[in-house]
């Protein structure tokens, strides 16, 4: 706070002159400010994430309070050169931006603050085939649950805006479309959320269940073979998961614990009593019935081969209510993985068939795309692929 | 954080088990999670502020970084009586779920969490009508800048929903609207956003502007006469005003703080030096012209008399970008005050007239209603009116 006035001490003031000001305000109507208050905008305690480095950031950062998705499909005859031309751009629009820096072109300087923002890039297949290269994603194999809406899937690329500030989100957004909108058009955005900045833990999503307890640790074995190719890049799939949250609500809490495998109010398996308890998934009740269900969320989503895992970096959406009183709130399920055929599909493929939550949830969006490796100062996202 | 295991004390022993989790993950596939992370969801320091009083909470409430404005109609044959139930019902909602406990029929209770969740009520015209009473409220005038859509206006019940932590306004809309279902449906929901929780001081605006200077501060003389009726109730102005930025965005400072009559980087009065400098609208140049512009927001927008002004709590929102990348984004304004006709009004008017920031601004929502009192444990809000 710069300046040295409190607000006790500038409300004290206030009253102090309560008198003379009303004079003042009597005597013609060219009014004052009567009360003084700190000066503008003294921010939270707050810090900046590297743009810069071997891979991008906004995937091994720990999640901010807010994400924005942006999915942009290319013009006619947006070709190589005009992608290269197009990501020098937004990777300095980034790089300034996510340091607390305005934009070169920036309107509002004035808005650029420090609240841990991220911009990750990721290519869809479509520019890949605008720059006559090989992709190596592709969309995923359909699944029986899907129920996938065209506004909510694909997309040629992708722009993953994260911070613990709504404001800043907003101006970066603002920014970087601006400087997209010559070469791309807005297919599909995607907005959520997470609790507070500053809370730490495994978060709960809108079905009230704690949702990332088995999530691999950045440092952890195989986390970096797990995350990272070669290049040190990754992949990215976004999923939006409709949760049908009035048929969830008509069910009772052992319903709903079968079908996670875990307990609602502390996250523990079903076989235990913490939430990183390790889930016994031979063990067995007085019946001879496995107390983890086969076909429960938690037995079909756990991976054991550390080198497998995927990272997921969900965020919550909420864009109810309807005009009938009904949600319309659920998951962006984001995650990142080095191979999404070696790693994402067979876990999704053995949710899609057995999940005993697909009862409450429906996939109604998908997109896959591949995330370039970071950039060094002066260069710029995507130089390997589409620079000379 | 309950059970002591530090983040950083989790990793080292996930990497000093890597050899042996994996040869466990390895022997037959029934995975153990491998990797130990802190308790579920330790909160950031937050806390609750108060529903009963003799005022409702969420009008001289500091403003919290979320808010979620719901509008309602009532359904046909919604009369007096049943609107004492529903007002008993979503009282008692509110109660608790302010308060950082369970709502009765809370079917995710552990989403209740402690983050200045405030609910304030708002009764529109039509809700009196309903009750067969006579009406405080009037929808505004029409204003020659307005574009109004039936989409953000009107509404007979209100509900203003703030907290600083978004899963939980999730939550607590989920659980009000459920209850609300039966008498009403949704007419408009409105989501807006300003700074992270713990931003102190005037905020920004998605213009850049700093927006708020002038506001009243509770405790100050006059604040009580302006704000709230004997009763105990107010009323609410909520004015949905779009942000032509790309238009700002074309041009330069010097313009457009001729417009607003500020600074854009300090936000001080163009004949100051500081935010709070009092601006001297009697001042003029070499060329005798006034320093800060006759038309300018600054001039048209202060308000002399402190028993005429109005408490402005007033929140961002961005609903873009659109397809063609051209922003959504602009103000839900929203201003407490005693009387409508007599503190909003007069101010509206002569701003709608001659605002020289009405080339970058454009009115597309609005809505009037009373806010009753608050009430005391046991009580409901809206009972003086509607009980028996």
């Amino acid at each position: 706070m710069s300046g040295g006035i409190s607000r006790r001490g500038a409300l004290s003031r206030a009253v102090l002159l309560g008198g003379a000001a009303g004079l003042t305000a009597g005597a013609g109507g060219t009014a004052l400010a009567l009360y003084r208050k700190p000066p503008a905008e003294t921010p939270a305690p707050v810090t900046v994430e590297p743009f810069h480095g071997p891979h991008q950031a906004g995937v091994a950062t720990p999640p901010q309070a807010h994400a924005l998705l942006l999915a942009l499909d290319l013009r006619e005859g947006v070709d190589r050169d005009a992608l290269a031309r197009m990501m020098r751009l937004l990777s300095d629009d980034a790089a300034r931006l996510t340091q607390a820096r305005p934009a070169l072109a920036d309107t509002e300087p004035e808005l650029a603050t420090a609240a841990r923002l991220t911009v990750t890039f990721g290519f869809g297949p479509g520019l890949y085939r605008a720059a006559r290269l090989d992709a190596p994603v592709a969309p995923l194999p359909a699944f029986a649950i899907d129920r996938l809406e065209a506004r909510w899937s694909g997309g040629d690329l992708l722009l993953q805006l994260c911070a613990d500030d709504a404001l800043l989100l907003a101006h970066a957004q603002r920014m970087l479309v601006k400087d997209a909108r010559a070469f791309a058009t807005v297919r599909w955005t995607q907005r959520g959320f997470r609790r507070a900045p500053g809370t730490s833990g495994t978060q709960r999503n809108v079905l009230g269940q704690l949702d990332g307890t088995g999530n691999p640790v950045p440092g952890a074995p195989g986390f970096d073979t797990a995350l990272w190719r070669p290049d040190g890049g990754t992949t990215l799939v976004v999923r939006r998961i409709r949760a049908e949250l009035d048929a969830w609500d008509a069910v009772d809490r052992p319903v709903k614990e079968m079908a996670v495998g875990r307990r609602l109010d502390t996250g523990a398996p079903l076989t235990g009593t913490n939430e990183f308890d390790t889930p016994d998934f031979d063990k067995r009740d007085g019946l001879g019935l496995p107390v983890i269900h086969p076909d429960s969320h938690v037995r079909l989503a756990t991976i054991g081969d550390p080198a497998r895992k995927i990272l997921r970096r969900p965020y919550n959406y909420d864009d109810g209510p309807r005009p009938d009183g009904s949600p319309d709130t659920g998951l962006i399920f984001a995650s990142y993985q080095a191979d999404v055929e070696r790693q994402f599909t067979p876990i999704q493929k053995a949710l899609a068939e057995r999940d005993l939550l697909n009862k409450w949830i429906t996939p109604i969006g998908s997109a896959v795309f591949a995330v370039p490796p970071g950039c060094e100062p002066g260069g710029w996202i995507g130089r390997g692929l589409l620079g000379q």
